[in-house]
């Protein structure tokens, strides 16, 4: 997951007790329909495969396995790196042993590479003689890096780009700017996570050019994320064309608290060190699989996560979990030997955190094969319990997957949840009329975790990974299996 | 808070509902004396006091303000570094603002200092071509460097001293051994972090001499506490006299798990390096400030904290904290212009963390006055809500402090619970007769966060730093005024 914010309605309350409430909800919605809406049924024999399909998946280890060696065995896959073209590999061929028909769609990323990073302060009020103070950053991916000696500046904390502009260049200028924006965490407890990271990242994204055009030497922002463990939390950044490229980093919730603190005191003064490079784009694949249709192996419904990571963790619920949960769909229908009527499509997308390359390098490759594209199906909101999916279809769409939730009713993802965000390597797809579905996980520990060195295997719960790609199959049998495709 | 067990009692159940359910035990145990008994009453004038006192401590943001100074503006005070010098000047210069007798205390003091540390899986099961996996470790207090160039050994994984044991010489010779005891999140949970801790932490403290006597050339202990931020978690280590000093470091659980898994799956080559040193003892000093008793200035009771932590964080909860109630002691009694009738002394200690020289040291330079110590109480389990305290005593002290207890009823702090650990630096005086207390807060959460990087000052509540300000000062305040000294 990227820095989109989260698909949630502000009309509904998700709180402690939500999933309770919303599968309450959703029965009731979903199984009274109007008079105008007809009831959409399925052939009982798709709603015993349906059946079969879930439970199977909700026993199999598969999806855990795959997580495990991509996460424990393979470790980090930042795009570019030898470990990312080591998941290409392995997923490929782990595709093949299924009976899929592999192929790698080429790809030119971006190949940017972490170095050393360092913060100090060595000026702040009461400091003890010959000392300095450390500050845990991190580097922001693509910035650029410091000069070799360092960055050695006074900090200037804001809140916002109000504030910082009221500040002005004289101000700014020769200085390191903190963007002090601090994570709303009853906001992501009551499950608007997204929304919330949405607030911070902004930051993050955009912070060093508008530093920069005020003059500044670098530009730092609070980590988003409710844990209060210290940890920074990357993620991408962008240069605009119209100002200087300055280093950029993140700095851990409890090291903004303290420069703010001491700020309000007296002159603080930090010295940064980044050592980052920005190499030539580097060749890279999506890896993509076909569980080819039987009537209709030209229409294809895409399931999917991302193969690419932060550097910093090993991308456990970031997403090697979408992809775990993805290749369950067709492991699960091999060992029920099932076939779908159309192709199911398992992509492994590359590129996702730093460029959505893959995404994008897809959606043109394929163009003239988008109205056969019945619906892209992406997980990329961790590994959390499922409540169903968010979707980007026509409203018709929705009641002819009504059986699916009701099969989903028993492990509780029964929401189809209108909502214009649903994966980022699926959005080219999506803007180009593909229906769209999104894994709606419960994610209000989701944003403490992704992008830090403690997106790890131990934070998915392999019974909540299981209800996971129990949803995406049955979701994306149902699919390929309709009387009739998705409406556009 | 050093490495011991926390003195909670298995024989009642600490959960989510303990304070409720403690205070209400509390009060009828403590309302009700039984007939053999006979309730001790206080003067009118002391049982005013010290309800003024704890009025007074509650609204007051005194400890806060001496918190947040010794934290965020002085930082990590490792015993022997020029932080900790300065902690030792600000808290003695504040003493004598406060109008306290200050004095220094000279201490000889170890002085080892952290220098860097890298670990790194440099062969492990799946790995990508020319890819290494980070390890994050840290280097235990005490603990010798590596060679230059690291230690590159193959990783051996054990649960305990027996395994180790049993694995014998032929299988640890020439390894890096990990001591995999996992922290008991479930008993911390329900309050019992101290014996958690203390079942893990005999593998940080002498699991390094336990490895070497079996010929391994590293060892590893998996970082207690219950937070999963990937944290590692530093602390002292000892090297027993018959065995070689190798290198000792924590990793964090996450790559505890991660080590752990790999080596199930085959050969596991760990690079670290650790370039700490200790350096010749340095000197320093227990920071002592006497407010005078008005009728038995030679009757002394010590109320304390220690000044020095560990150096990842800047040792808010473990133990500025302590430092900073122990302080409001005496600033609340000067506010309300109280003089105590037995000498009040607060003691700032030095050295708690890695070798308990001042506790140790005021005993030996204190041993002729001893007898004159009525009671000695210490802040040491961080700054959560207070339940009341531990405390090593003549059974008969008991009924004599529940006029305390019902003031304390208020804000919850009603317990008196005999234990046989109070706090380390007072652990000499009590030894030695010395009726001991010991601030027994909510500790739930302390043993995720002491010892880490991730020891701040956002750790600490401000109303709940206050209440516990407020329970030293009214227990302090009582026993220097009580008609009889405790009996011993």
């Amino acid at each position: 997951m990227k820095n989109t914010a989260l698909p949630l309605k502000r009309s509904w309350r998700l709180n402690v007790l939500a999933t309770v409430f919303i599968i309450y909800w959703s029965l009731n919605s979903f199984a009274q329909p109007g008079p105008q809406t007809p009831r959409y049924a399925y052939p009982a024999q798709l709603m015993n495969e349906l059946k079969q399909i879930q439970q199977a998946a909700l026993k199999s280890d598969y999806a855990y396995a795959q997580l495990r060696h991509l996460t424990n065995n393979i470790g980090p896959r930042l795009t570019g790196s030898p470990q990312a073209q080591q998941a290409v590999e392995y997923v490929a061929s782990e595709m093949s042993r299924l009976g899929l028909e592999v192929q790698l769609e080429k790809l030119s990323v971006p190949h940017w590479v972490r170095g050393q990073e360092t913060g100090e302060l060595v000026k702040f009020p009461g400091q003890a003689p010959d000392t300095t103070q450390r500050i845990i950053l991190t580097a922001l991916g693509g910035s650029v890096a410091t000069p070799a000696e360092g960055v050695t500046a006074e900090v200037v904390v804001v809140g916002n780009f109000d504030e910082l502009n009221a500040l002005g260049r004289d101000k700014v200028s020769g200085k390191i700017v903190l963007f002090n924006k601090r994570f709303d965490k009853q906001m992501a407890a009551e499950g608007y996570g997204g929304p919330a990271y949405g607030q911070s990242v902004v930051y993050r994204g955009a912070g060093a050019s508008a530093a920069a055009r005020l003059g500044a030497l670098a530009a730092l922002n609070r980590s988003p994320g409710g844990g209060d463990f210290r940890l920074p939390h990357t993620g991408a950044m962008r240069y605009a064309a119209d100002a200087s490229r300055i280093p950029a980093a993140a700095v851990t919730a409890e090291d903004a608290d303290l420069i703010a603190d001491l700020v309000t005191q007296g002159p603080v003064r930090l010295h940064m060190t980044l050592t980052p490079q920005t190499l030539p784009d580097a060749a890279s694949y999506n890896v993509i699989g076909d569980l080819k249709g039987s009537e209709h192996p030209e229409q294809v419904i895409i399931v999917s996560g991302h193969l690419d990571s932060w550097d910093l963790g090993t991308g456990a619920i970031d997403d090697a979990a979408g992809v775990a949960v993805a290749m369950q769909t067709a492991q699960v229908l091999r060992q029920l030997h099932l076939r779908p009527k159309r192709t199911i499509r398992i992509v492994a997308w590359m590129n996702e955190e730093n460029g959505l390359v893959g995404g994008r390098t897809y959606a043109k490759d394929y163009a003239g094969e988008l109205t056969n594209h019945i619906a892209a199906i992406e997980s990329d909101l961790g590994a959390g319990h499922p409540l169903g999916f968010n979707v980007k279809a026509n409203p018709k769409a929705l009641p002819m997957l009504r059986p699916v939730t009701q099969v989903l009713e028993s492990s509780g993802a029964t929401l189809m949840n209108p909502s214009d965000e649903t994966g980022s390597d699926i959005s080219p797809l999506e803007s180009s009329g593909v229906p769209a579905f999104g894994l709606f996980q419960d994610s209000r520990t989701y944003f403490n975790y992704h992008h830090t060195a403690a997106d790890t295997l131990d934070k998915v719960v392999p019974s909540e990974l299981a209800e996971n790609a129990a949803a995406m199959a049955v979701l994306a049998y149902a699919i390929a299996n309709l009387p009739d495709p998705l409406p556009r």
